[in-house]
C-alpha cells in the first residue's frame, strides 16, 4: 500500500488535530528508521495506522477485547490503552494488512512490551516525541532520540511512569514490565 | 513469646543501629495497631522479628532462595529486597514463630503484594514511617498515617516507585501489583 492510500483510509478515521499528529508520527518514525537503520517503509505504514481504532466508541472496543480475548485486564486499565490492540485488530480486518511486525508494532505503541523490536521501538518513540507533541520532558526524550534510541525509549517510559505515578493513577502492567526489562537489557539491575 | 525475650533474639542478628531502627518499628506498630484496630501481640512480634535477615551474608540468602524455591526472579532485583522472604523461613525455622500472618508480615514488608492483611500494612508501613527513618517525604506519610491507613501506605509506595524510577533503577514487580492494587481497592481505577 502506498503512503497516499493509507493516508486518505486514515484520515476518515480521525479528527483533523489526529492526522496532523499522524503525519507527524511517520515523519518522525521515517527519520527513526534512517538513522537507526529500521524498516523504513514498515516503520512509515505503522505509523500511518497507529491510531486508526483512536476514537472508536468505547464500547465497540470493549467488545472486540472481548470477543477476539485479547487480556481481559486491559478493561480495568484506563480506556486510552485499548485503541492499540484494538486498532492493530481492525487495521488486519478492515484494512487487509498482515504484516505481523506492523500489526505488533500498532498493538503496543502505547504501552509496550518486552522485547520489543525496532520497529516497535521507533512507533512507540515516534509517538512520544513528533513535533505537534508538548508536554514536560519530551524536549530531553527528543534530544537523546538524535543519539540513542533505546536510552530514549527508556527516558519517555520513565516520563510516563513518573506521570502516572505522580497523578495516583495505575500503570499498566506491560508498561512496568516494559520498563524493567529495558533496564535489564542496558544492564542496570545490580 | 514476650517483647523481652523476642528483642534479646533479634538484637544479637543486628548492628545496634538496625536495632533500634527496629524499636522503632515496634513502637510505631503497636501504635498502627492501635489506632486502626490490628492485633496488637502480632504487630509487636512481627515488627521485632521483620529484620532479621538483614545481614546475613548475600549468598546465603541466595541459597536459601533457591533452596526453599522461592520466586526465582528475586535474584534479578537488588538483593535489599531478600531479606525479607529470607527473614520470613529463618524466624520460622531458627526461632520457631509459626503464626502464618506473623510470618507473612515479615515475608511482605519490603515488597508489599496484592490483597496485603492489615497486619501486612501496619508492618510495612511501620517500617516506612519510625522515628529514626529520615527521608523526603517521610514526615508527609506520617502524618496521612494519623489518620488513614491505606492512604499512607498508598503514599509509601508511590514515593518508592517515585525513587526508583528517578534513580532509573527496576521496580520489583511485587511492588508495582501492590501499588495498582491498592488504587484498584480505593476505585481508583476508571
Amino acid at each position: 500500500m502506498d503512503r497516499s492510500d493509507a493516508l486518505a483510509i486514515v484520515k476518515k478515521q480521525l479528527t483533523d488535530h489526529r492526522y496532523q499528529h499522524t503525519i507527524g508520527v511517520m515523519n518522525t518514525a521515517i527519520e527513526l528508521a534512517e538513522k537507526y537503520q529500521g524498516d523504513v517503509k514498515k516503520s512509515e505504514l505503522a505509523a500511518i495506522f497507529h491510531d486508526y481504532a483512536k476514537f472508536r466508541p468505547k464500547e465497540e472496543m470493549k467488545q472486540i477485547i472481548i470477543e477476539q480475548k485479547m487480556p481481559s485486564e486491559l478493561l480495568t486499565f484506563n480506556s486510552e490503552l485499548w485503541h492499540a490492540p484494538v486498532g492493530a485488530y481492525l487495521v488486519e480486518t478492515e484494512v487487509g494488512i498482515k504484516d505481523e511486525e506492523v500489526l505488533n508494532a500498532i498493538k503496543y505503541h502505547t504501552s509496550g512490551r518486552i522485547k520489543m523490536t525496532k520497529l516497535e521501538r521507533i512507533i512507540y518513540l515516534a509517538d512520544y516525541i513528533e513535533p505537534n507533541r508538548h508536554f514536560p520532558g519530551v524536549e530531553e526524550v527528543r534530544e537523546i532520540a538524535q543519539t540513542d534510541l533505546n536510552a530514549a525509549l527508556i527516558q519517555s517510559i520513565r516520563n510516563t511512569i513518573l506521570f502516572l505515578v505522580k497523578k495516583n493513577q495505575p500503570i499498566f502492567p506491560e508498561t512496568f514490565l516494559t520498563y524493567n526489562s529495558l533496564l535489564i537489557e542496558q544492564g542496570g539491575i545490580n
